[in-house]
């Protein structure tokens, strides 16, 4: 047990220690483990995108029992996944990866501005399959996010009570944010601080552009003189939204691009304090050499380790 | 026992064991018993369209006495339908062939363009009849469809904690899916995957036509060159986008039809790796005769023999 | 269906389709399948005796996979066994052959005239695990047989309810009997009287000697002149004194014997009526080869055929 | 995850795959990672016979976080207490040792033959602490034994449901077992068999004596000349009678005694085949150097090396 | 917040912020507020033995209004008291002085030697009246303490879950122990370590004598050479018993007595390393100057101040 681990344990002190005992497997587990860093592979994708648009950039990946062995053989901190997906292997690779149920989903089979997306699995579960923690989808933005949060507060209250970690992917979306409003500094670090004031153990938001969104925070972060050119300034700006850093913070990339687009990204994680990185379309899409390559450096960046681009 | 139904029971190790029995129950019934591939009634029919679209082209298709007999006497693996019509006949034919449930339905007594239907028997109503499984259908793509997935949730846990499969009729339909596109390829490939993925373990589709729907499907369909020209190409990548073939999964093929259509469909689930029809209206739509016929010919196909046409 | 096993589920109308279904698997199961006769294999012995006084004569039945092998291979109706047993295989053999689950048992561990036995499995373990039964010991001529009279009807009624058949063993004991009256012909149709009117499905009972236990039925057996002299006129005055036949009734012989007295008992069962054998020692303390052998003539005589003994 | 540990796991394959997780997450924690082989300090000693037998010896040992560090500076396989002493370090030590809640346990200030014990922990306890797996002494042979075996029964049931293990200790005392007999070869075989027989994943006896407390046993295990003059054969005895070693079994030695008889003891279990030990006194009743060393040495014998004694 | 107090609340980390607010509130509460020990007034006596024999020696403490304003002008750190006196000036006193609610109580109407009261107010009734704890009472020896230790078990879960701090009262008592064994050394060290294994936060028991009760411990106590001569000692192998010093310890003094033995105990519990005091008959027995005087001194004691005996 490291004294980094044992200071970001010391963020969640009123959590009872079922909960500190799951967080710590996370951060303990795999390459990154005393690091306090963590890098997670999420795969919620095909119920999100089809599996099509998913999958068939690296059909391997159409079998879930793919993703728990590139999460175990890129020795990764978590796996996450939906119901479906957990089920199929959870049995045969018990013990081998901590896994993150992810309790709500969402798909594209209907167009609507406000995404809702549905409970698909439960804490309960989440026990039966031997998971570290529940993940939870918000929208903050959407018109009806009074339906998802309070959904989000009863499955919380539930997970905590039985010693389960909350995840909270918090993606700004609905009709009220603009398209690069979604992604932009000033709400993605509103985002960030919704799912920590929820009562979120990890929070995991999009990296954020320079942009700003709302005009009446773009006038404070103008005169507050927020720095925003680089993203490593970004990253700092959205962890000092999330409790001045005391929380867990996981960026993901979104959709596939270049490794050496990635490589900039986590350097700008690592730099900024993030935690470290959730990385699903950037890592099941390529082949599994080339996915284990991409991990295996992003590792060695979250080490603070020179890599050879 | 075979090794395929070991195999096939293999996929389903988180399961407990009265789920791994009662999937296994039905493998292992009726004359396709131990191949690993079924034929299933499904008489749901009289609830969605009304009894005279119904049965009237069969008349004693209206007797539910009439659907066991043909299961039983066909050899199928199993029947499906809902609470009254397994009411009617659960005792007097108890134990002679695999019943499941189906726990919702819908009917079209009123015009809507996103079905919902209603839950309308329960997992202790399935448990009361014997049955070896509940059904339930979802139309990813219907506006509520939150609704349809939490209740299915819901009622899936319920199941599989008391010992009992789970079968998920997945028929793709509502405001933002156009008429073909109901059996469009990525539409349906999309529909089994979010099935699966809800903790299903068996789902039935529709049969996939060549059409894609959404853009940015083809995109990645084109792309990719996923062969899409034969039903059995694309009956193989519903198989692949259902958990890499991990799931059972079952094709209906819709509205009555010729003999010489079926059986080429029936030959294209088989060459792609489909595990079996789940075949209602052109069953009891036919004489008892012609169907004993069809049926018998499509066990023949699902047992790798040559048929006359 | 034959029509004997239609006969026999008709004596359980009243029952739900479930409590039918699950009759019916165990009726149609095995080689005896369809006759209407039964031949189960109980392993409750190691918790009753120890495990030394009942494996050691025939070491490899220590290991649980043993009994299924051994309940399926000799092609019986189902095996019974306590949970530990069960969950030790219940997944490996998922659906080969009908589970009773026991849901009490009695270890012999401290001297008392009047055994009780204590729960040891539910309802619930009994679907998880896929039993199509469960079963319970009672003792009646216990003193506090109250406690055991009211916790079978409470857990019957909750089986029952969700479509589970109830088996009862009936072994007379306690303070009241003497060692030869726990086999005497009126304490053995008492003890499966009390059964069937308690609503086993099942009843099991150890064959009954020519002697009787009390006095009252003394004066009216011999008044009344009820035969009893054979083995076969004392199986059907079991049968008779159980709802005239209106129930399966199961016979067991005890401790190990030879190979002649067991066939001569199954003929007389066969002869009198009676339902058929539950046969634990002397299944499983037999090396495998003459076990099977032994249940195979066992079979032969149920079925009306002549064995070379 | 080595091919041993997917062996062992196999023996639960009923289990959800939560059990298997926290199955796994024992056999794979520690210096015996991997082996098969376990060495878990348990510390109920304080409730059983006061603080100051329990304590005194080595006074550092009244502080409830020097066991938290022994089993983990030892590198053990899990640390087992009550509620209070676990409660005192769960949030202190989360995550650096499996813990096991003991659920019930007994003192000593009333005498009694036929002790019982009451509950002192719930479900729900074990997983606010993070527990692995719950813990319950049953005492087979004991008047009011169904009063215990029906609560590990409810406790049990309630532990496998949320994904949690469960430990059976199990001591035959009681007023029909003499005081040499509760060790006696027939009654500790008799012991492992009923908890394993009740569901245990992991059983926990004292060592077994060459002597035979029942008749009934004698006369069986003369007849099948069971070995039993060295005390590897008697390990291997009790293994085979914990469903021919399908089950976890670990070993006590009791009071405390010198290096050279507990080395000679774990050579004898690692050579029967057991799975290794779980030792209380023995190891905090030494001073830390002390239990260190012993502790080291026997994970040397478990992992097949030779040690100097 | 004094260091102090942060280093006890410390020992408690595995508990809720709600519970640690309750003792955060007792141990800065009152005059000794911060230091680290309390002086606590509880007012049992009436249903232990009677009105009479409780408050005659000082009749306004018959009003239950008395002994809340006692505690609060004593500047004591809490009041325990059972239902009905605390319902009787609860809303009067309101936020005055922190409330302890003791569940169960015993009265002497009919003579036993193994005691087991009886629950007299519930969990409930401590929220609704605004209590920072609830206390019970256990008498470890009593014949039946299963009763009492199951019941205490199941209030204190339930209490800690709304994040209500748990007072025990540990009284051994029963047929095997002799009067004077009720406060031998051994016995109370024996009963501290007792309540606080089943999950106490704050242990109550009487002042021991130097003797020992039981030969098994008076063995072990002087081969270890526990110094147990002076009071002081005691006190100390108390704490030592009680989680080495990581659980509040409160000693009561019983029966009336005079001032200077009451100071030289309360120097003892000082010098010793115990908490601090409960206080009962010897403060309300006497009149209302002198019992403000004697906890005056008590407490400049506690301060580490010269008092004028």
């Amino acid at each position: 047990m490291t004294d980094r681990i044992r200071e970001i344990l010391g963020w969640y002190r009123s959590e009872n220690s079922g909960v500190l005992t799951n967080l710590s497997r996370m951060l303990n587990h795999g390459r990154l483990a005393g690091t306090g860093r963590m890098v997670i592979l999420p795969v919620d994708q095909g119920f999100e995108h089809g599996p099509g648009r998913s999958f068939a950039p690296n059909p391997p990946a159409y079998d879930p029992h793919y993703h728990f062995r590139l999460a175990i053989d890129a020795g990764l901190n978590a796996y996450a996944s939906l119901l479906g997906f957990l089920e199929s292997g959870a049995a045969d690779f018990a013990g081998e990866v901590p896994l993150i149920l992810k309790l709500n989903s969402h798909d594209l089979l209907h167009p609507e501005k406000d995404p809702l997306g549905a409970q698909t699995a439960s804490v309960r579960d989440a026990l039966r399959l031997g998971c570290v923690a529940v993940g939870y989808t918000i929208y903050p933005g959407t018109a009806e996010r009074r339906v998802l949060y309070e959904q989000l507060r009863e499955l919380a209250e539930e997970a905590k009570a039985v010693g389960l970690a909350v995840v909270v992917w918090s993606y700004p979306r609905g009709g009220g944010i603009s398209k690069e409003g979604e992604t932009a500094l000033d709400v993605t670090a509103y985002a960030a601080h919704i799912a920590a004031k929820m009562g979120a153990h990890i929070v995991k938001v999009k990296l954020p552009g320079a942009n700003l969104e709302f005009e009446d925070a773009r006038k404070v972060y103008e005169e507050q003189k927020i720095p925003r050119e680089t993203l490593t300034e970004r990253v700092r700006h959205v962890m000092q939204s999330t409790f001045n850093s005391r929380r867990i913070v996981l960026f993901s990339g979104g959709a596939k691009t270049d490794d050496a687009t990635i490589y900039d990204e986590v350097q700008a994680i690592h730099a900024g304090g993030g935690t470290g990185s959730i990385i699903g379309r950037n890592s099941f899409q390529r082949d599994r050499a080339a996915a284990l390559k991409l991990l295996d450096n992003m590792i060695h960046i979250y080490s603070g380790e020179k890599i050879q681009k």
